[in-house]
């Protein structure tokens, strides 16, 4: 069983104050990034693993998606999603990555943001996705970047000039990172960039986009404090079609 | 014209005396990670871009290669490749990868070691190598890491345990970087991961593998120093296939 932090009542208070959270795909600067990497949605079957308060899985319904279907570990998350809709075409339900299985050729599009690094075993998620999944259907989603994740003390450090500079260390010893963020040890694995790739690729998926995500100007320009993510990838978006 | 540096007598006396210059590929940690990436060589048409002394070259026409064609900027490297053979099946040329055409269709195999980087327009030589290679064939590259070329000083730092820690800033900006490596002012180009790989899946290409080289335990056992190279990848390695 997965690490459910996200009912740790510190935690969840921290989290749910998150601009992100509050405000919505608006409060995320990657969510432009993110939407371009998506499909037609209009008729098609979703799952959005790692749904949370359900922000995603309603914009794709109000997209026109046939269904869809959240998933979430967190009762306190599966609970706010459930109470902010009446469409009998979204479902929410209470599941853990590491063991949910999915049923077969079943969906067009699988969506997760910023929820595959909690799971353990990233081979055994994508195979049961890919089998989820039609055929020519996609699979988009979000982790923290390895950049990111990697170093034993992921915080900004300063170089010789003063610039705001990341550490890394550890980049290829994958497995456990454990990182104090609105609570002690939260449980997150890191993976690099080619294992996360070669897995897809072995499991049959085909990538399309890879987007380290950085801030465009304009995204500076209104929130002069994204200009630190221009250091450093945060986040990693990726595509990948199912052959 | 791109910068060449390899004729710099300076340059090419430190250069010439890597072990990877004086050994050939048994001096290049990264090479079994290459080799395996590589496709079976018996009967195909190869091009060697920054074929420099022409070690790869030349391995792969005794693997079975009908012809290899290697191209490198530098007189010197060159002038060394052609007095170490007397194959008639490899050739060795003078070119400048930031304006070489290659006939269409007409090679097997592209492969390229840690030449790319200093390549200006990438873009211009994927979609030219794209031409140039027949449906189903194979380009296999490496490259500097962008984790290794991104900051403006890169070189080990220590973090807070003393650990050996890797400074990465100015990730998301690409485009010129100067270092000092056997001469002052070294230009290379650094661009981020995801665009390395959307300019080729742009291109028509389909990523089959990403690897950021990382030593085994066996290679560490045989030669410790090379134990830093767990903490930030130096060498991405990367396989796709023309559609």
């Amino acid at each position: 069983m997965a690490q459910n932090i996200y009912d740790d009542p510190d935690f969840f208070a921290g989290y749910s104050q998150l601009p992100r959270q509050v405000e919505g795909l608006d409060g995320a600067p990657e969510w432009p990034a993110i939407r371009a990497m998506l499909p037609e949605l209009s008729g098609r079957r979703v799952a959005d693993l790692g749904c949370g308060f359900g922000w995603a899985s309603r914009w794709m319904r109000d997209r026109g998606a046939a269904s869809v279907l959240g998933f979430d570990l967190s009762q306190n998350m599966i609970a706010r999603a459930r109470a902010d809709t009446r469409d009998p075409a979204i479902e929410y339900r209470i599941a853990d990555l590491d063991t949910l299985d999915l049923p077969e050729a079943s969906f067009d599009l699988v969506y997760s943001a910023l929820t595959f690094h909690y799971v353990r075993d990233f081979d055994r998620l994508v195979r049961m996705i890919h089998a989820a999944l039609v055929p020519g259907g996609a699979l988009v989603f979000t982790i923290e970047h390895p950049i990111f994740m990697a170093a034993a003390h992921p915080h900004w450090i300063s170089d010789e000039d003063g610039r705001r500079t990341w550490p890394v260390n550890g980049y290829s010893i994958e497995g456990e990172r454990r990182t104090n963020w609105f609570a002690d040890g939260v449980l997150k694995y890191h993976r690099t960039l080619g294992t996360t790739l070669n897995t897809l690729i072995g499991a049959g998926f085909e990538p399309r986009c890879v987007e380290e995500f950085a801030p465009t100007p304009e995204q500076i320009e209104q929130m002069p404090a994204l200009a630190e993510e221009m250091e450093r990838p945060m986040m990693l978006l990726v595509s990948a079609c199912r052959h």
